[in-house]
């Protein structure tokens, strides 16, 4: 991640702010604020805002006239009680805003999560950065032959540098053209003064899909749990996984207790259908059950097997 | 309005911090941060929080790393121009939260608006306080003859009395009757020792539709005056249009150069439709038109002319 | 329930119809169409229209060109694969359309659910009914002692005997009140010649939240089943159960096979933490565990040994 | 827009459908559903499925027990009504899902309405089509020097000629690497057996912006009105505006009486400030006014003057 001079200087202006307000703030989290925490090889997140912390969440919960805090442990109980029993609003009461640098492939993934409020960097009216995401070499898999969406082991060798090879020159001829069909260079200056360029709105379609966008994007505390469940998993691809996983590490800065639940009830947590649950009772029991018995097809057996580490009855 | 002690501590303690941020803050609005403002006879307002200013606005449109502003000349006009061309995004950057008080017939006309968050405080969980809203004389008014869904001329005198006398004592009927079935007082002291309550979640339903309830309700700027729009309007129902002037003014505390974008392009514009903008153009070059001749109906081509002050024109 | 003979006439004839599309129909749902399902005593559901079926979900999922179906059992097995991994938008290409009938205080839980679209019948601009919901009597549960939001036993004797009264005393009375007030009888007869009518939009509230009302209700089916995990759940309070019960059997008609699934991994299904899924793994292997070694409140550990029927360890 | 033969075939088998329903229906949409609409050089719009008509919207306004429509003329009225006062939930119930073929450029401005439902061809899983979007000639619009977002003239000649090669060249280039690193071709062919392929969730990265993709989109038709305003306006894009005028069509065959109310109030209509107001009435009188006294900026005054015609003004 490269920040230009001017760049700096204004997240530096930011951070120099000391304003005094009533609200409540969260100190850890204000620690970290505007900071641009570096992501892939040109990408980074940086927390521009937020409102409430565990306390608002308690004290929505309440409807209560003073500040939701009664006492740390209350508190706590409360928050995990609604986590454990889905009670969604109170979480909706915190808010936050990230500005956020990705490639476009990943933005595309990310605009899915509608209950979000999103302000793109247009390329109908600008030239978008000549930065486009190249994978490390650790990070090169291969397509798995077991699941139709995922990724396999890692291409090594001469195949890597091949693909590495691909990919680099491809970003860099189709943004070349683009500045080509624009008459302008990413720096705005003109290339043939006798020339017209052609409309932004139509040159970026010449971009591949690793280029570089950036955007701001703001939701509330249930809505960032949402993606980062989904976006935070293994099952998420890589790329995404690394912006979800600095986002938890402000999660945690921001609503401790909160987090805590989160991590307990949701992340490690496990869903178990009616069929799986009559399957571990009768294990429980100390019965016998197998695949054929159980109702379930295989892949949801070996699903439930490995919850509960019955590592033996993985068929 | 009726504070208990308890409450106005409450209130005074949170108004007491004095926490140091790096997010913007917005000076007005924190002066009456927390303030009870009263609303009807027993309603009132309190803005809890708040997240990002006018510059707020103008950062995300841009989509900057450092501050929104550049000058105000500069953002002013940038946000004239959002709100001219509808942009509704950038409006979105921004976010309040408020605790209200209101007649649960006023809650269910405000729930409408979906794109909110909500906690309403719970006739399951807990005994609504003993109070109802009681329209003072000068708003007893009757049914309009014109408008189907309006209020016409004040009802006086022997009338009035009746009615007041009539909405008090089932009001307070209604609810005496509620403790009964509860066997609890609305200060929790059980009634008959000897008896069991009725569930809270079914005792609620002998209440009338004027007994105040209250909420956190948490919304984003654009979504505020969608709000406002409707709701302070002169075709909204009084009993609303009290809790949204209030807001009107913690708008304009809040985000002072939207508000004034806000009043010029939707609270004081109009809209006129393709009809009547051929209308307008004939009545422009001078040229006559009648009501026959416009394709209108009555009551629009009356709804254009007051638009425009051609006040000849109305029949 | 008791409907007008014009509602009955207005019901068959929307039933005659015969109408020839090339759009998916569900059969089974067809038959229910438009009948009035009756719920407590004088409410009803109503399925107005629906969109899409069983096959629409795979459709969309594989984004196919043709119908969705292959084969029921390569669509059970996709729909039963994309409900297991919480797959949440194939399940919104489907839509269905409810007129429902009921009374106020479960209309506001009802609205709490905000991805549906609504239209209320208004009483601004109408008289409401003369129908308000009186529970029977073995329902007329105590307030539960060990859960502050639930019911405790059946009250009965002459303490239901007067709460029932008391309900349909104050109804009747506060409802009368109303026609006074509006100098308008239900049936829109005029009272007094001489005498105006309160605005229909302030003597409203003189009623009492059991008071029926009536809208339009049209969700998505991933909605419908978020709804109905909620509200047909044994938490939910009893008056709204009622309606999710009937619509769980519009669903069961609707879309069969996505039915089985919600039920299986949803409905009958169960969620362990990670500390809990901890505790199931030990005992599984053998092990001892306790309460106080769990890391568990007790509310949570006697929840998580009742859902996988560990009878002997609730304490 | 070529389509397989075993496309062409699912097509033909949905259209061969003749189900008998008790739903209503809308005969003009009937005749064209299922069929691809081209749209671009090989994009479509096919209409899948719908629920509801104009009679729907009335029905829900008036929350009635039978059909919507009383009379032709009593129903236009009530919707035009509801279109000029901007009552929204009518128009949200009824619903329409379409498939669409687009360029993931032009996708990623679509994506940006929030308020739908949405199944994307997934490139994690799937190989896309080898096909990309080049703008006919006619198309090839120079960057405008007024409006930063907007077009200008034609490119033409020998630069024409140029910017239609690199994106041609520039797009098979990308797939055809695109395949080398799948180790796949586009028909699912393996390149070459010794290798492995890259993930595809990672290969995808090497498309450019104009590769078609394709999705199954649903939404209600107050939201498809709210898409169609801005999308079918020219100050859209170009590209999107060509899929618009399509669904402009298909809402004309739905929903006919909506559609005349749409072009009348919002598609043909205008807007005007406080401060434009106060200028029109003006010149109503025959007063004198200019910009400088205006109090507008010289871009909303000359936008004013346009939308009135009055030409002799526009500075």
């Amino acid at each position: 991640m490269k920040l230009t001079k001017e760049q700096i200087n204004d997240i530096k202006d930011q951070q120099s702010q000391e304003n005094v307000t009533k609200r409540v703030t969260a100190p850890e989290l204000e620690k970290v604020l505007y900071e641009a925490m570096p992501a892939l090889d040109h990408g980074f997140i940086r927390v521009i805002d937020y409102m409430g912390d565990d306390s608002s969440i308690v004290q929505s919960a309440r409807v209560s006239y003073g500040k939701g805090t009664k006492q740390v442990s209350t508190d706590s109980g409360l928050i995990k009680y609604l986590m454990r029993h889905w009670h969604s609003t109170p979480f909706e009461m915190c808010e936050i805003k990230y500005h956020v640098k990705l490639p476009i492939f990943i933005a595309r993934q990310w605009i899915r999560h509608r209950t979000a409020n999103v302000n793109e960097y247009s390329a109908r009216y600008s030239i978008l950065d000549k930065e486009f995401y190249l994978p490390d070499v650790r990070n090169l898999a291969a397509q798995s032959i077991a699941n139709r969406q995922g990724r396999g082991d890692v291409i090594e060798g001469e195949q890597a540098k091949e693909v590495l090879e691909l990919l680099k020159n491809d970003a860099e001829r189709t943004y070349d053209n683009y500045e080509t069909m624009l008459n302008q260079k990413f720096d705005g200056s003109t290339i043939d003064e006798n020339k017209k360029g052609l409309a932004r709105e139509l040159a970026r379609m010449n971009l591949t899909l690793n280029t570089y966008t950036q955007w701001y994007w703001k939701t509330d505390l249930l809505n960032l749990m949402n993606f980062l469940r989904l976006r935070a998993d293994h099952h998420a691809q890589y790329e995404i996984r690394v912006y979800a996983d600095i986002m938890m590490d402000t999660l945690k800065r921001w609503v401790p207790i909160t987090y805590d639940a989160f991590m307990d009830y949701r992340v490690g947590g496990t869903e178990v259908s009616a069929k799986g649950k009559a399957i571990i009772q009768k294990l429980l029991k100390g019965e016998e059950i197998n695949l054929e018995q159980s109702g379930l097809s295989k892949r949801e057996w070996n699903e439930l097997m490995e919850a509960f580490k019955i590592t033996d009855k993985i068929v």
